[in-house]
């Protein structure tokens, strides 16, 4: 009967929490329409088949299937946004040049990512469609680096991978199935005997490139490194030189970096370039993004494309902003009192009338008083 | 295999109608923090119990479920968010004083309320707890009118009934199940043939009560008649009393009233005061509202309470406004491009690195270009 009681790793945002995230929120936002992208809110349930953009297990494991009364149809509730607006670029744009749209709202997972995180982040993130170039990378990482810094974290760390590389040799080795999927796994745990197992049996060039992978790790001498412990492939080499591009575009806005060219945590659908930001305080990434190129072909429409995101709770590890103090007011019809308090509204003033208040419970400082024939604002003691 | 094609009665938000919708939940938000409404952001899904604050047989009926995977309890998706409020106001924040609390968000409807109605509503609303007094009903009323005035309206209706008239007839004939609700449902279609003959064996002047409802409408006279026409019970004459008080109180705001003394539509769990809004150009009312005292006492604390919601979405009606022009800019990194691209963005300008953009498309109606060792903004041809 304790009706009152919420889900596991589901909770209301209070008042002083709410404030924070709002706050975030709009500043995050302005700061996305200054670079010019576009605001849009895809549903927040739509037919299951169109929220995934691959056969995506993990991701069909995480949404909450719901049976759509007037067809019959399965439907899903969100659990990523990232496939919406996909289909949204793909389809109902339909843009002739990029596509820059970013969106904030809540997804929902049926299984909370760890013992202590919420089950409905509430997602803000940004995403450009239509160039393959580096440079649009660049501009969403510095996105993402501003976004941060709005958020009130300036000390943050990025580490940057590539998984086109785990790709470019698992194809090498003709890797398929349970097998690739082993070495995936491996490699995303930076388990290193399993690894080494896994890749026993294959051409040693490779395999030696696969192992390395844990290890090529740390500031921009991992490229070098990089160039001399993996193969000559070409989708190798185009990866290591789009990192070596990235990282000097970035230095040139003050961004530092860090490589972790085994950082293969990232979603289903990502193809290229993955990137995490990580601060003081906070166990997890604070913000991920990533390529992934050809995530509208679902959708009608293959274009590349890359991304970040970030979630506003999260940030309420950071300290809460205070409230502007309020004035408090009296009830009632008093000659002057309703013209009185609209005009301090209209200076951007609270002002609450009292139909029983506690003032310290709502933030008052002041309060409106009858003075004579006129009203005045004075300190509540 | 068309995995673009979004459920019936479910759609996208596209930029232009985003940036509305922006605008107006911002415009709408600030209005309610200068009244002292605080923002809560309850969840978008729960244990199904605490959805409803009755048996509400019709929002159960509207409620899409889902198992939760953690516990297999029954969840809900939300088709309303003043349980929600309700649930924290009671529960969790248990104010000794009126807590005036404010909510912006989607709720998810398993079907739609008419062919053309969207299935995720996109809630604004305000609520006040703990004040009885007809005050915080004229407060709530004319925050609604001032939102809807800040949404571009200004030319709004207001319909005003009271649940009280019904419910104290239906009581003092002690009509109870199926027989109230035939009433209830007559009344709420004005449907007088259905009506006579459903209250033709009730005392004669409870009878005529009931039959006189439907004409009780329009200006502020509708009191003197409704105090002819209906039986003096005790619950009529308050509830006769606090309309007219309320007419009185909303003049002094310049806010004029029409009385719809049969106006029955309405949530469940209304007890009292209902109103409507009306606007030239929209079908159904802009905004909602009334009393619904005791909607905590499921959540362990019974309070009075009154407030009102809007759809942000049903405001898409209204003309878009227009974006702000933005400055497209080359790419790359020659000397002093970033910081003059940096410097125009802090000050409030969109800048739009041309990474492949189609001016027009992405509404550009001036140009960064560089002049001898600087750079200048300039018109697009």
């Amino acid at each position: 009967m304790r009706n009152w009681i919420l889900p596991e790793n589901i909770s209301d945002v209070l008042p002083r929490e709410a404030r924070q995230i709002e706050a975030m929120r709009r500043g995050i936002l302005d700061l996305f329409t200054r670079y010019g992208y576009e605001l849009v809110m895809p549903p927040l349930v739509e037919y299951v088949e169109s929220l995934f953009v691959n056969d995506d297990p993990a991701l069909d494991l995480k949404t909450f299937k719901l049976v759509d009364e007037l067809t019959g149809r399965q439907m899903g509730l969100r659990a990523d946004i990232t496939p919406q607006v996909a289909r949204i670029d793909a389809h109902i744009l339909n843009r002739k040049g990029v596509a820059r749209l970013c969106y904030t709202g809540s997804v929902v997972n049926t299984r909370p990512d760890g013992i202590l995180s919420t089950r409905e982040p509430r997602q803000i993130g940004a995403e450009l469609y239509g160039c393959a170039d580096i440079a649009a990378d660049v501009e969403v990482i510095e996105l993402m680096f501003e976004s941060l810094a709005l958020a009130g974290l300036k000390q943050v760390r990025l580490d940057i991978g590539h998984i086109g590389l785990f790709h470019a040799l698992a194809d090498a080795a003709r890797l398929g199935g349970e097998a690739r999927h082993e070495v995936f796994l491996a490699l995303q745990q930076k388990d290193l005997p399993t690894l080494r197992a896994a890749t026993a049996q294959l051409d040693p060039a490779i395999a030696q490139g696969l192992t390395a992978l844990p290890n090529l790790y740390g500031n921009i001498d991992v490229i070098a490194r990089a160039r001399a412990s993996l193969p000559p492939l070409p989708a190798v080499v185009a990866a290591l030189d789009a990192l070596e591009q990235l990282a000097a575009a970035l230095a040139a806005r003050g961004i530092a970096i860090r490589f972790d060219l085994a950082e293969v945590r990232s979603s289903d659908y990502h193809t290229g370039l993955v990137f995490a930001a990580y601060a003081t305080g906070f166990a997890n990434a604070v913000a991920r993004g990533g390529r992934y190129d050809s995530v509208g072909e679902k959708f009608g429409r293959s274009r590349p494309a890359t991304g970040f995101s970030l979630d506003l709770r999260e940030m309420s590890r950071l300290p809460f902003p205070a409230a502007r103090p309020a004035i408090i007011a009296p009830a009632g019809e008093a000659p002057g009192l309703l013209a009185a308090i609209r005009a301090l509204r209209a200076e951007g003033e609270t002002v609450i009338v009292d139909l029983g208040v506690d003032p310290a419970e709502a933030g008052c400082d002041r309060r409106l008083s009858a003075h004579g024939d006129g009203w005045r604002v004075e300190a509540l003691d």
